[in-house]
């Protein structure tokens, strides 16, 4: 059956799958501390154009955002976000579980503002009780956003100049971050972003990868002894090479960019075919996430076709529905869709 | 080079890489809810001869123990564990920060003894003011433990027997439970120790797989909500496909078994050798980690041509080290070691 | 010089020193083991007309709501709060520290309503990847509100119900009880809060006691071993008779509800006292705060002859203030206020 | 009936009563911003002789031991402490449950000795892999100590001195300082604490108080927002002058020192005549604590007519028991208890 649910519901790419087949037997350190994991490191600090990037793999987005920042967090401090935020809304409740308030403020499509940013620790400061209160510590922003959404260089360049006024870091969420770099309007490069956030991931899972996440703290301020605190937090995997290997490859000869690339091209490729076929809707994305609103009958008919997500419902007799692409989709899979629609 | 420093320094079973590659283009659910999840949870509980098995995936040891002691503790109470248990010993205060004491008891070549227990429970309860310290509340056991050694039958029934006259669960941590039960000597089966424990893991990194681990919960004894529990602890894999498809390839047609059996060969191999050539042992193990006791230039002498992991010093002069087989150890590794020996 | 800043600025009521200086040279257990702990709670008991009502002390309003909300949550879980509530806005995120999610609803006037609760509980469980957030798990309110305000019984008893339908205990925050049972126009009873709540607290700090709040879990539900989990927060108080003095006082011939009736008797001649002279109420409260708008000339006018809270702007030109009176305001004061205004 | 049992069995010294009484109706600022609070701060100063003191009140000596470490320690990092250290044994798990362990070292008479330390942190660096362990981050004194025995002031420059040489924090809990410090034999004064430790406590809950402890970061080192910390702990008092009040009248006209000093003639007084009487003790202790081997029958005989505390039994027939003396014991109790025996 057609499959358009997510971004993670295949394997990995074959490149990541033959470079695991072909080290499998070659004895390494534990741990990341293997030939594999500091070539990675190597290729993506040179991709972010930055010497003094210190890089770090996780296994997944909501591990890796729990302990970013409850490691760049005072015990007194919260996480600024968007109310839609991935941190606020589908984490379980990470982040409170290891201390910290999220302090939302409103999301737009996604995105939260640099001027809301602003007057959160404005009002914080110049409430005269801000001591009894939970202290502004970091903002939180990711991107593509859980709608699909980017923010525009401008906007990126808006909320980091906040953020070093009040002096707290600026952390990107890029579990999605290479179809958020392809995106065709998108004039935000991975530069831009390694000099504008004090810390980001590059998503692995949903780009490609079987699992992992790159952290890039991006000037040697990863917090002390991180290593203790991603084995306090269980997240240590004593085969690191899983890891290593796989960012090597997917940062070898560009692979994460192109086979992003394909996403978004897929994506154009749906959005044409919906919008042909007059569909609204639901969210203008830029992404490989596409937001279409279907009417119930629609909605049952496809269903034993194609899979897709069911996203909310918009009126009576209407829902959000919610097409992925991703790395693995082909062009044949929106021919497919075209005939079924 | 040579390799015995340790049973996690290569990939993962061939079998299991050809499992990836076979299913990977294959669109699954994720979070677990794939085929493969639900058809590894079967053989297993299939394994383990208990209907009633509650069967979950983790990725890493530390992460596990973290995970199942927090979620099976209540906040005021702690895990008794024998001092040189990983939980206490060796993952970075994993069990403190998620809010519990380790109750130490005596290690005797790494297990503790049921009566130990019996007396630190009786004592606690005996104290007039036990109510301002640290309840009781589970028991920690590592079979093999962190010194290859194991418990037998006897040995474990009297635990489990303190445990449920007490009513608190007996944790069994079997990151290498598969060279435990292929070792010559042991009287203990996988039914054994799902009868006589509350929840135990079979350790799927160090027996094999690329990541994972096995949790049993015994008798439909899983948390409630477990799933949130691990998604707030950062331990939910998107692609839960990854643990699935590893464990259903393991516990198809014994393999899981029979790679453990080639490490308890090889292991037995490699005591021989050592034996025959007159060096000491530091500990009587019976499983895949075997310690022998080195004079200074002998390492010395070893360290260009071999890696072993140098364990602790014996006396001014000597250190134990530790020589690792595991599934992926050859006869030929064997006796590439006895030319240099 | 005259002052309404708040309902904490004095000691306690002379009743209280008086009973601390007569009891003082009495040896007691510790730990709240005296007899003067014992017959407060018999007391308490026995106002709230509930005899299986498990009394407990502890001593200020963050602490009561820190220990309760986290011994009565599950881990997954989060409590419900009015985005205006005290354990959401102005307690240092004391509950995300103790790990849980404050899950917000509309305050108005400081009040949630209990159809949005029904909603955020329906929507949870209605939403497919409800096990990814963080499960309601507790409803907190505070009676007062934070702006003075009162739920009327029906608006409790709907609440209530919508609790109990969900299997979920309400917890009411009664830091400034007496102020409200004492309320004019109420039409709630002690009884109907033991009633109706799961559990709530007796507050004494704003209600005449040096330090203390008694906490009441209604109905044989304290959560088990929760003098280990005070004693574990750092909460248990070695000359436990301190509280239980206080609150054996306050619950001695009715002079918790005597008091507190002073501070309704006095607010109601300052709000006269305000409308009369024409200024503006911010809020309507039937309670011991009183917010009135006043310009800010006035403001600057008033500051150095009379102290009071200056509670948030409300155009250019003009504040919010707060005036509280207390069990020790008296009459002479308002009478001295009034000359000033 | 003769009281022994413990010295927080009564209430507070009359002159604190007086001071309460005295100024009870004043109106004051909350949360430690009154008068009050900042002269008993300069007093304490002025006490410890070191002008870059910063002295902060909290209610209990569990919440001062879980604060201050939690907010001096990093979230990778552990306190060490004897084995038989308050911290470690009788606090209900309080520094676990905000994610530190205890690392523990032997316990001699209650103490520690200098060269465990040196040796824990030594042997934790010089370990391949300590990086998986938890970090040595501070050490933890009492003085007097679980036993009521004294470190020499050798012994704590000695402590110190490790401490400064690793740059970690030496904390000295002092719920009973007062009777360390005007114990006969001692060497060691407040300035020499001051000088020495980087945190240290003055007990007022066994010295006199009602409650409270007043907490010295003795070099303008008190952590960053240590205010909003002790909030998110529950531990901030509304009516901070109850705090103020008690610590400015225990530090005025050398009250603290004058009532200690009455304990510990009373204690002396107490242990000449068990000496006399020919029981042997269980500890020499040299402060308010008494450790004395009583026969189960002799404890059966004296039960009725004294309180005292059964400590820990010995041998079969013979226990420890504890007789504690206070500000508030008189000689008078002493010819009674003669009497009695």
């Amino acid at each position: 059956m057609l499959s358009f649910e997510c971004d993670y519901n295949t394997g990995a790419h074959p490149k990541i799958l033959e470079a695991l087949m072909r080290t499998n037997m070659e004895p390494c350190p534990g741990y990341g501390n293997d030939v594999y994991t500091k070539m990675a490191r190597e290729k993506i600090r040179a991709a972010c154009g930055r010497k003094d990037a210190d890089v770090r793999f996780l296994v997944g987005g909501t591990q890796t955002n729990r302990i970013v920042i409850d490691s760049m967090l005072q015990n007194y401090e919260g996480v600024i976000s968007a109310t839609t935020g991935h941190v606020n809304a589908h984490e379980a409740g990470a982040i409170e579980a290891s201390g910290h308030k999220v302090l939302t403020v409103p999301g737009y499509d996604g995105k939260l503002r640099a001027d809301d940013v602003e007057d959160l620790i404005s009002r914080f400061y110049a409430d005269g009780s801000y001591e009894h209160m939970v202290f502004p510590g970091m903002v939180y922003i990711s991107h593509p956003t859980e709608y699909g959404t980017l923010y525009t260089l401008g906007e990126l360049e808006e909320i980091s100049s906040v953020c070093r006024r009040h002096s707290i870091p600026l952390f990107l969420d890029g579990a999605r971050l290479g179809y958020g770099l392809m995106s065709r309007g998108t004039d935000v490069t991975l530069s831009d972003i390694a000099d504008l956030c004090d810390v980001f991931y590059i998503g692995g899972t949903k780009v490609g990868a079987l699992c992992g996440e790159a952290v890039v703290f991006t000037h040697n301020n990863a917090p002390k002894h991180f290593f203790t605190t991603v084995k306090q937090n269980g997240a240590l995997l004593a085969k690191g090479r899983l890891l290593g290997i796989q960012f090597d490859t997917l940062f070898t000869d560009g692979l994460y960019f192109e086979i992003s690339k394909n996403a978004i091209d897929r994506a154009e490729e749906l959005k044409d075919l919906f919008a042909q076929k007059g569909y609204p809707f639901f969210k203008n994305s830029p992404t490989n996430q596409q937001f279409i609103v279907l009417s119930d009958e629609k909605i049952s008919e496809l269903a034993p076709l194609v899979r897709f997500e069911v996203w909310e419902r918009v009126d009576e007799g209407h829902c959000a529905v919610r097409f992925a692409t991703s790395w693995a989709t082909e062009r044949s899979d929106i021919e497919a869709l075209a005939k079924i629609l």
